[in-house]
């Protein structure tokens, strides 16, 4: 069966030229249009899936915004847009908004010139109504604003449910790394876990943080534990801090998990190895991504009757930062 | 002084509206405009940097393809990328490729359907002549492709640097894990580490790889001291595998560096966090970043007389995976 590249072979001019006579994309001079043609027909080309693809007049595309593609966290959530979005043909371009205002605004005006057929943000920033009357549907992922549509995680439920499995495995003094207070996302994790302890009156400390950025993470773990020195249990506000927080544990001689317990949250692909490997609260990542997109889709289609915001469900993954609880007396 | 916020208040409409209207895009009923207008007068409202950057009546756009952003690599590439061009008025749009051919030329496609200026590519794919005929410039980071303008480190350097810094501390039973096959970068590293330790007559077995990926990398790692248990010196084919081995190395319960140096690949953020912190070669990632999309924006505005392809310099990082030099006998 005859492939793209013999048909530009056959015409003697290059594959790239080949794929616009397919695409009607870019100029090609008549003669050469002509030439790939007679080879098209000579040659009985059928374009396989990548020129079929090229036939299409207009990709459909969607916009994805994320705070900082650093964070190992946003790139699990694109991929499971991409896997879910793929499959109904639409391709999807990412912007980083590198938590800045002007940017986000620059990329939401792209977006929109560039005729996106839908947007999912991941956006740090307050005061979004920016997105209000947007032509595309827009999908919060990771993130909820006033009644938009969008799909979270159950921070909540995660904040207390990190809280009672230091607690059940023995934690008394526990410290809660807090994360940036314009994050919802962030406050819930912390309400959640506050909530918890103090209904069981249980002691905790709190360290307040402003990002979830790598560098910050280093000094908000040596602060807790210069603040702190005899924490026996830790709740950190993403796998990134916990990461930081278990290494100054680590240098410091602590002993994992007898001395000092430690909870994540997130379940990044690098918290398992880590080691001892990271015990967290796992957000089903690429699942959201995919939720998102699924709902997104619903919107851009119209569609009626469909639940528009979206919680899901968290779950504890023990690893070997925290004790097993037959071992706590 | 006014802000875009006083304005929408003023006219009794949203933030996105007046954008609408400051940038001409988008519908907005002729009353509603008429209103934001007059706002604008009232308040004698001046757009700052956000507004003027709508007032720009079509973003110039620059296109970055990433084999697979879940490598943290590839994101700071991208940071380097974006702070060059912001400066500069252009904005960047980021395809995950996935190592996938067909999502590779949607991209591209897509790029071109959009009018980017300018497209950055990172691909993994061999047989790359689909960008032989574009009609945007194309520089390619962190490969090379024969004589297209490129931007990438010193893979051959560093590959000998890695291997002399582990035999200077004392290794002499080192294993490379030689990174996959169709990456010309990854290769580079593995011919200049075995160039120089044939040279210097040391002994080294090689485990083949297929992947930088999370989960591939637990594999290697495993197979790694299965079948060279006794190894005392580990060059990694990149910072996520190094971060698997180093795992596997503590759960078989070796001491490091006493009984075993690693040396990683590229200085990722999460590096430095490891337990014990990687020792590892550093490819300059944000700054080749920076300087592909300098070399871009020389391609774009047609300047002559200029380096099309730029070898970054490595340096050995010396953390705590590796002896230190005094300490070997």
């Amino acid at each position: 069966m005859a492939t793209i590249k013999d048909v530009a072979k056959q015409a003697g001019v290059s594959v790239a030229t080949v794929s616009r006579v397919l695409n009607d994309n870019g100029y090609v001079h008549g003669n050469t249009r002509k030439l790939v043609i007679e080879a098209i027909q000579q040659l009985s080309y059928k374009p396989n899936e990548v020129a079929r693809s090229l036939f299409k007049k207009k990709s459909r595309l969607i916009g994805l915004l994320l705070p900082d593609i650093r964070n190992p966290f946003f790139p699990e959530l694109a991929r499971g847009i991409e896997d879910e979005i793929q499959e109904q043909g639409y391709q999807l371009i990412i912007g980083n908004i590198d938590e800045k205002y002007p940017k986000e605004m620059d990329y939401i005006q792209t977006f929109q010139q560039n005729n996106v057929t839908g947007i999912i943000t991941a956006t740090n920033l307050t005061g979004r109504s920016h997105y209000d009357d947007l032509s595309s549907p827009v999908v919060f992922l990771d993130r909820t604003f006033n009644d938009h549509p969008s799909v979270f995680a159950d921070g909540i439920e995660g904040g207390r449910m990190a809280a009672s499995e230091l607690v059940k495995r023995g934690s008394k003094r526990i410290t809660i790394l807090k994360g940036p207070a314009q994050l919802q996302t962030a406050q819930d994790r912390f309400n959640g876990a506050i909530a918890w302890l103090r209904a069981e009156k249980v002691d905790f400390s709190v360290i307040e943080t402003s990002s979830f950025s790598f560098s910050d993470a280093e000094m908000w773990a040596k602060e807790l534990f210069e603040k702190y020195p005899d924490t026996d249990g830790i709740l950190a506000s993403n796998d990134v801090v916990a990461a930081a927080v278990l290494h100054e544990a680590l240098r410091l001689g602590k002993a994992i998990p007898e001395d000092l317990q430690l909870i994540g949250f997130d379940d990044i692909p690098l918290s398992r190895l880590l080691f001892p490997p990271l015990s967290t609260i796992r957000q089903p990542a690429y699942d959201m991504g995919k939720e998102a997109a699924k709902l997104l889709i619903r919107l851009i289609n119209k569609e009626t009757h469909f639940e528009k915001n979206i919680r899901m469900p968290v779950m504890f993954i023990e690893r070997q930062t925290t004790r097993k609880v037959e071992e706590n007396g």
